[in-house]
C-alpha cells in the first residue's frame, strides 16, 4: 500500500523529466507521451523482460500507462511550474529512485533468483528509465556520468537484500531502506558525490577499436 | 489472406526505408539487412516481447525476414527508383502501417488482454520499427516529429478494437479500418497534418535534468 | 568445458573493448561496467530475448556478469597495457566472436528452430554486444561499417549448423569452425576484406523519407 502510493508519484516524477527531455527535442505530443512513459516504466520493463517476469508491470496494470503520459501531457502545459518548483521535483524524483529500486529486489526475489541478480535487479529498474530517456532524445546518458544515480539504487537493493535475508520484517525494511536511500541520494545531490570517471585520451586506442570491429 | 498479402507488401515496402536510411550512414551490405529488417519487423517484435507473445513472427515464419533481407539489398541496386516512385511508395506504407495496427490490436486481443493494451500494441506495432531504424541510424526519431504517424496506428487500433467489441464481422472490420486509416495517412501526408509540438527552451531546466541525474 | 573457457575469455576480451568505449566518453565506474557487460553479453542477452529463451545466461549464472563488470573496471586501471598489447587483444577478441557465434547457433538448435533462425541466432549473437556498445555510448555503429565482423558470425553459424546437420561429432564441428573462423576473421582483419558500402546521396530521398514519417 505504501509502496504503491511511492510507485505512483515516482512514475509520476519520472514522467516529468521524461516529458521535458522530449520538449528539449521538439517532440509532438505523442513523442511526450513515449518517452514519458519510456522514463517512467522503461525501467521495470526492461526488468521484466531480462526476467522472463510476464505480465510486464503495465500490461497487467495498464493505469499505470494512463498515468504517465498524462503526466506528459500536463508537463507540457506546467512546464514553467515545473521547472520553477524543481526542489521538490528532486524529493519526487528520490523517492522514485528507491522505490524503483526496492520493487526490482522485490521481483528478483520472488522469482527464488541469486542474490547478486535481486540486486542488478534493483539497479536496472532504478536506472534503465533514465537512459532509455536520454538514448531516444539523443543525449549523454546522464545516468552513467552525473551523480550517484546507480550507485544509489545499487546501495537500496543491498541493504533491502540485506535486510529480508536476516528476516527483518518488510515494513521495517521498506521504510528503512527508503530513508537511508533517500537520505543518500540527496547527500549526493547536495554534496555533488560522484563516481571517479573513466577518460580514455582519443587517438591511440581509436586504431584498437577500429581494427576490432 | 487478404491481411496477409498486405502485411508482405508493408513489410517490403518498410523494409526498403531503412534500406534508404542505412544507405545514408554508409553501412554496408550487413548493416543494409539489419536496418531493412529491423524497420520492417522491429515492431512486431518489440510488441511481442513486451507481451511475452513466443514465438516471435518471425522465428515462427522465418521467409518473412528473407524477404525483408532481400527487399534490403535490392533497394541498394533499384534505390534511384525508389526515391523517383516515392508516390506509390508512400502508399505502400502507409497500407504497411495500417495492416501492422490492425494485426498488433488482434495478438493483443487473443490474449485477451485490456482494451488499452490492445490500442497501444497497435501503435507500439506499427510505430517502433521506425524509431529503431532511426536509433540505429543515428536521426532524430522522425516517428517522433513528424506527420500523424502514430495517431494514425492509434486510430487504426481503437477502431479496429471498437468495431470487433460491437461483434462486427471480421471482415468488414478489416476493410472498414484499411480504408479509413488510409484516407486519414494520406490526407496527413497531403494535407500536412501535425500534432502539436512540445518546445522547451534550453537554459532553464538544464539545470533541473543534470541535478536529477 | 573447451567453449566454456573460450567463452570467458570472449566475455573479457569483449568487456574490455566496451571500458574501452565507455572511456571515450568520459563516463563513472558505474558506466563502464554497464557497457562493458552490454558489449560483453548483450548478443546472448538480444538473442535469449528473441527466441523466448529463458532464464538468461547471466541470470542463471551470475559469476559471468561479475567476470565482465571486474573486467571492465580492470581495463580502466589497464587501458594503457590494453592499448598497447592491442594484438593479443585482437586475437582474443576472434576467439570470442567465433565462440558467440557457436553458442548463438547451439541455443537456437537445442529449441528445434528452423536452419534460418540458428543462422540468425550465431549473426545476434556475434554482433549485437558490439552493436549496443556503440548505441549507449553513441557512436557510429562500426559492427555495420568495418571489415567482415556480421559476415564471420554468418559464416561460423552456418559452417557449424551444416557440419551438425550431417552428423559430424560435435567436438569436430566445434573445433574446425573455431580454426575456420577465426582463420577468416584474421585474414579479414590482416588485408582489410570489407562488404561493398551502400552510399545514397543526401540530398533527393530526404523528401521520400520525410514524407513517410
Amino acid at each position: 500500500m505504501l509502496l504503491t502510493t511511492l510507485y505512483i508519484i515516482g512514475i509520476t516524477a519520472e514522467a516529468m523529466t521524461g516529458a521535458l527531455a522530449a520538449g528539449k527535442r521538439h517532440m509532438d505530443w505523442f513523442g511526450v507521451m513515449l518517452v514519458a512513459s519510456a522514463t517512467a516504466i522503461g525501467g521495470g520493463t526492461v526488468r521484466d523482460v531480462l526476467l522472463g517476469h510476464y505480465p510486464l508491470g503495465w500490461v497487467a496494470n495498464p493505469q499505470y500507462l494512463v498515468i504517465t503520459c498524462l503526466a506528459g501531457l500536463l508537463t507540457t502545459v506546467i512546464a514553467k511550474w515545473v521547472i520553477r518548483f524543481h526542489k521538490i521535483f528532486i524529493i519526487l524524483d528520490a523517492i522514485g529512485l528507491i522505490v524503483f529500486s526496492i520493487i526490482g529486489c522485490r521481483v528478483a526475489m520472488d522469482m527464488g533468483l541469486p542474490a547478486i541478480i535481486c540486486i542488478v535487479s534493483a539497479v536496472v529498474t532504478g536506472v534503465f528509465g533514465g537512459l532509455l530517456r536520454d538514448l531516444i532524445t539523443r543525449r549523454q546518458p546522464m545516468v552513467l556520468h552525473k551523480e550517484l544515480y546507480a550507485s544509489i539504487a545499487l546501495l537500496a537493493g543491498v541493504m533491502y537484500y540485506g535486510m529480508m535475508y536476516f528476516a527483518v520484517p518488510e515494513l521495517i525494511t521498506t521504510i528503512a531502506t527508503l530513508v537511508v536511500g533517500f537520505t543518500a541520494r540527496m547527500a549526493a545531490v547536495q554534496l555533488r558525490w560522484r563516481l571517479p570517471v573513466f577518460v580514455l585520451e582519443e587517438p591511440k586506442e581509436d586504431k584498437l577499436l577500429e581494427t576490432r570491429n
